[in-house]
């Protein structure tokens, strides 16, 4: 493992300094997607940190007298670009999801008269948030700055891997405070704070906990924080009075006392300043102890040289950057490092320094031989976001592998991870998609150790008969209506998750659960109907009637409708093929799917999208669909395929706040661009081969981990040569539409022959 | 240390072996102080154990529709002998104090309908208690058994120093049910519990923890439990419904769910048994997480030998009692060993085996060099509990001053505990008493390394402005009225424990700091009025008018009256004698406590005590006035204290349930009759000496730590000749009233030559 790091460091850096002009940062753009349904945040963090802290705009809560609130949903990574004054910056956020959590530790700097709660955006001045405005706002990897007009405060972000860093420059002011509100939170709710414990070790350290109830049921952050100068005085509230008398009989816990707790707890610290003085601050996090979160913080950042740190947070961005070197057009590279840039944010490493972590079952462990990693999207980011990391982030796969795998060991129902966060899960969406990471990450040789562990741990997951109708769909074949809301998705996911177990088994010789695999993955047939449409069925094996097949509620399927469903079977697209009656009726279903319009009363419905997220009514926004532009290829019509791509790409992107179509869901609407812009997408992780698109780039550089370096060279790239006339790996041509990935990591060439003629290719062979 | 520790083994070994037929444990009956006042429970401990098993009789809350209930206090120990029914068996209890917290982890067998609550008192079967008689209980050190008869159990339990064990004998049942309360605790109410999480990790092993809010503010305990055979089944209830749905709504979390967590956990494990199967249970618990309760199981007892950990239990008591070996009637025997058992119950040990513990600061440190002890009750102990550490309990007394100062290492405030338990401060009573035990282990050569750290600590904590009037204190000489509701007791209290810290300064050769505190321990004077009684001084400098010398409340006195506290100066009774006016009016005013009477509505007002506890005004359940039956001896009237002292210890010590004058206050009470039978008592804790009472015992032999054995003999002893006539410290007659620590710590004998007669004796050549 150590000497693969070296030689990817000589990699990177020998290619870096051939390529030292070319720096890719100046093309990402963090506000992309903070606008509308992106759910991405502007500010500050470093490739797979852990502290990503960055500005919240509003305190929308998700329970509000006992009821959902709708409006929460904006703000599930905390900022929304139309928002028009700022809260604070917190230090944790997800980006993309289409739910949410975390928003830990908010800090404020403010001047004048102090407010201790945020106050409300249709009010100016109306708590301690701050009106801002986009002229005076700055993004970059790894660096956010704006100016907070209300208290002409300049902020100032950037951050290591644990600790969050930032500078505020003040006016003259007698009464200049920085605020720490560890009540705020996203997706937050009265009762959401289990419990916060904060102690003032001196006039500039601070450190503590907070434990909360959301999306993960049992998590607790803990920090240290400090100053770069003594605060002259400081406070707190809290705001939920509680029992007990002792301290609050014997102390005034409110002015300089350094030893609380209670569960709404928020600080202030007060300080002079001159003009133009930065009090900077540094904020580690620890999932272990404030001993973990100190000395990560020591470790990290020991100075205070906040230039540096916003330098080096650029670099180890352009360093993963550097990973794919692209020649293209401004607008391509915008999207494509943005996005780029977008999935290396998440899965998060979740450990100290010293490498200890918590696990699920809320011990502290030590990782041994990898490093550990949290937030696992899995129902979004098995699809392309880890066959991504297959290609390019190879140690880092690896090591979530066994993150994963850690997962399953410390798991009292003995399962992987379904969608896990800061040591729970949260068991979010369906399938059982991280036997799909484990099975691409083996057969692709990312990871080779303990192959029958990983397989052990696949089968006791698909074997859990309790959970989500695993057990009707092993008995019957699929899972009847009656027992599950999600019936039919369900049954094609496990389907396909089956399939790719059945690879891993099958990479690790181990015929017998191979063969039970195989059977199983065959069951997606079941839930279609002799009209080739997925339906939901009875438990006594009878289809429902009146399957609406535009509606993504009440038919048996999550986040997406029939039409869409229907072509989900990426493991065996030959199958389905005839399954629909063949080929030209799969392309006329294909057509159809992304020509016919879809009503407006199907579109409200359909969640985490905008209308340009829509071509007829193929949903590019949510990802069950994600693979299908690709299926043209299994049916003689690549060429559809490259027609839709070249569509897909500008319009679901855009380099402006609101230029995501969609959800960033982790990454993975990321990684779909990525590969397809580069020509090339995964349809079924597992099997090991790349279905060949559309690429729009004019040359890209990828220099892998292997030490070796694949280039990929489009030749006649432009906006009428669309079409794919040919490609060659090293020199020899494709026999048919699909490459390997032993082609990539072979390294050398591979050749893009485009062409506007939209006629039957050398790709088209497979039609007859 | 550990040839100490070795030294002291042999030497009991010998003793032990010599006096082979007598074991001590028979004399002790823990059902001593569990009716009223005592608040002893009768449950299965080691000595200085972490766990305390023991069944509890009701569920009153200690806030009931948000104000406090007065009814919970007779729940301190979560027993009253009265009760007719048991709730269940808990984990950890105070024994004798006069609030509470603890409760942990309630245990309970039942069979038939499964009842998950515990029904009220009043109405039989109401819930899952059970009746029980105390014809079918027995209690004696280190085993507790009671038949449950609405179920028709035999409930067993028996402990190690972590680890609980009990043992259930069944009927036949196919119903038979083992249940887990997560909600139960002592001095509960709705929101105590802030956190719970179990994880069933196999059909024997569960594990978790509770964190809750109590008088304790930040409090965790974690436990790991486990069945001597498989439960067929299992489930639980969260009584809190949470917001989070993940797991509700993906899981059955009624039914054999393996991972729960939330506020109000109950669980239930269900069993077929036969006639008189026993079904056996451990529940070992750390303060630092599962694994380490697991461990300390593992190491503790990695058996299912119930009875031979009860005879552990049984012979680790034998060999503490075996510390001080008397001779005496039955009664006398009851009650010392009693005495000596609720003397040796708290403090606690509160680390792992690793010698893992969780520190003030809520982070896990290790305990280097010394074993870690928790739960100081110090306003009580400092007076005779600690000093009897210190002749008995060496090697754990030292322990327990390096467990104090590194609290004040992880203190937040710098302080040493003032009422400390499980990694919290409550901060309850007044004083800081801390400095009195630290004083009086290092003047007696008990500790010996750390003593300058050990002084700066303590003026540390005396010098800490902001705390209950200490500030004023300094200033003025005195604290007003104005700033504090126990003004009065507060400032002698300071006055003593600044004396205590100059004892301590002059042991460590500090001048400075000495001349310091003796200029600090004569402000006790301030608040003597000219007819000698201590009364409330305004921050003029004015005594307040209208001053009850009878009323406990609203006199700026803790716990007492201005009749019992005007003799609160033990460190300094020559000059008290002076300033009540020389010791004919110092005996008639000592006259007048012992013999007044007390009116109905002061006695109705005072805390803690029986209408026995009280001797004229003299309270003997409540702390303050524990030393004063000895200062007879300084008025040159010994006598005077020996009839006192004769009269007390029958009047406030029974061996029968309701026999405790009052609290027994985590051994205080017990201490005081420990050494009030030998015939000494410690006066004022730090000088090193100790004045002579009246022994009701005959012969006494402790086998000392230093390897000495010291012998008490009493000759003529009888309840007529209760006067002493001389006292000989090996051979030589003492001049005075008094003996000192080395006196009793060179061994030897020391003779007490009792007589019959009132008259003025050897030790009363101080009179004149």
């Amino acid at each position: 493992m150590k000497s693969l790091k070296w030689m990817v460091m000589l990699m990177l850096v020998s290619v870096a300094a051939a390529a030292q002009q070319q720096r890719y940062v100046q093309y990402v753009n963090p506000l992309i997607g903070t606008a509308k349904m992106g759910h991405t945040f502007p500010g500050a963090t470093v490739p797979f940190g852990m502290v990503q802290l960055s500005p919240d705009t509003d305190t929308i809560q998700y329970i509000d007298k006992g009821k959902y609130n709708p409006d929460v949903y904006k703000y599930c990574a905390g900022y929304q670009y139309a928002d028009k004054s700022i809260v604070g910056f917190s230090h944790t956020h997800f980006s993309g999801t289409g739910h949410s959590d975390l928003g830990d530790f908010l800090v404020m700097p403010t001047t004048g008269e102090l407010k201790l709660n945020p106050g409300v955006a249709t009010v100016a001045r109306s708590g301690y948030r701050s009106a801002y405005r986009h002229e005076s706002e700055t993004a970059r990897p790894g660096y956010y700055s704006v100016l907070l007009d209300d208290y002409q405060v300049k902020a100032e972000l950037t951050a290591t891997e644990r600790t969050g860093f930032h500078r505020y420059t003040f006016p003259a002011s007698n009464e200049a405070h920085i605020l720490l509100d560890l009540v705020h939170g996203i997706y937050n709710y009265p009762e959401k704070n289990v419990w916060t414990f904060v102690r003032v070790e001196n006039d500039t350290l601070i450190t503590g906990y907070r434990q909360t109830l959301g999306w993960a049921r049992t998590r607790t952050v803990y920090f240290a924080m400090t100053f770069s100068k003594p605060f002259k005085s400081y406070g707190s509230v809290n705001e939920k009075q509680e029992m007990y008398g002792g301290f609050w009989r014997k102390f005034n816990q409110k002015q300089n006392f350094p030893e609380l707790a209670g569960r709404q707890l928020k600080l202030y610290f007060n300080f002079d300043t001159k003009a133009n003085e930065a009090v900077q601050v540094k904020m580690a996090l620890s999932a272990v102890s404030t001993a973990g979160a100190l000395h990560n913080m020591q470790a990290e950042i020991p100075h205070w040289n906040f230039d540096a740190v916003a330098q080096a947070a650029s670099d180890k961005w352009e360093q993963e950057l550097q990973r794919i070197q692209i020649e293209a057009d401004l607008t391509t590279k915008q999207n494509f490092y943005t996005a780029m840039y977008h999935a290396f944010i998440a899965p998060n490493v979740f450990m100290d320094v010293d490498g200890s972590y918590r696990g699920l079952d809320q011990q502290v462990h030590k990782a041994q031989g990898f490093t550990n990693y949290t937030t696992f999207s899995l129902w979004d980011t098995y699809r392309a976001l880890h066959p991504l990391y297959n290609l390019v982030q190879q140690q880092r796969n690896n090591d979530m592998v066994q993150s994963m795998l850690a997962h399953y060991d410390q798991s009292a129902v003995k399962m992987l991870p379904i969608w896990s966060h800061y040591a729970n899960d949260n068991w979010c969406m369906s399938g059982y998609h991280s036997v799909a990471v484990l099975a691409d990450a083996f057969v692709k040789g990312v990871s080779t150790t303990g192959i029958d562990k990983a397989l052990a741990a696949c089968v006791a997951t698909a074997n859990k008969s309790s959970y989500e109708g695993i057990g009707e769909y092993i008995a019957r074949g699929y899972i009847p209506a009656e027992k599950s809301g999600t019936s039919v998705s369900n049954t094609l996911e496990y389907a396909y998750d089956d399939w790719a177990i059945a690879q891993l088994a099958k990479k690790a010789g181990n015929t017998a659960v191979y063969e039970t695999f195989m059977q199983r993955e065959a069951q997606y047939k079941n839930v279609f109907d002799k009209d080739g449409f997925v339906k939901r069925k009875n438990a006594l094996g009878q289809f429902l009637p009146n399957a609406d097949l535009l509606s993504t509620h009440g038919q048996g399927l999550i986040e997406g409708n029939s039409w869409n469903y229907s072509f989900f079977v990426p493991h065996d697209p030959a199958a389905l093929i005839q399954l629909m009656g063949g080929k030209k009726a799969f392309v006329a279903r294909m057509d159809s799917l992304f020509t016919m319009y879809l009503p407006d009363h199907y579109f409200a419905e359909t969640e985490d999208i905008t209308r340009e997220g829509i071509i007829g009514t193929y949903v590019h926004g949510n990802e069950p669909a994600h693979h299908v532009p690709y299926l043209y290829n299994f049916a003689g019509a690549p060429w559809k395929t490259q027609e839709l791509i070249r569509r897909i790409l500008p319009l679901q992107y855009k380099p402006t706040p609101d230029g995501l179509g969609g959800n960033d869901d982790c990454g993975q609407m990321s990684a779909w661009y990525i590969f397809s812009a580069l020509g090339f997408y995964p349809v079924a992780p597992g099997s090991g081969s790349y279905e060949i698109g559309s690429p729009i780039i004019h040359h890209a550089v990828l220099p892998l981990e292997n030490g070796r370096q694949l280039r990929i060279t489009v030749q006649h790239q432009s906006e009428k040569n669309i079409y794919v006339k040919q490609v060659l790996v090293n020199g020899k041509p494709i026999a048919g539409t699909s490459i390997t990935h032993d082609d990539l990591m072979q390294g050398g060439e591979i050749v893009f022959v485009m062409t506007d003629k939209k006629t039957a290719q050398q790709l088209a062979k497979k039609l007859n």
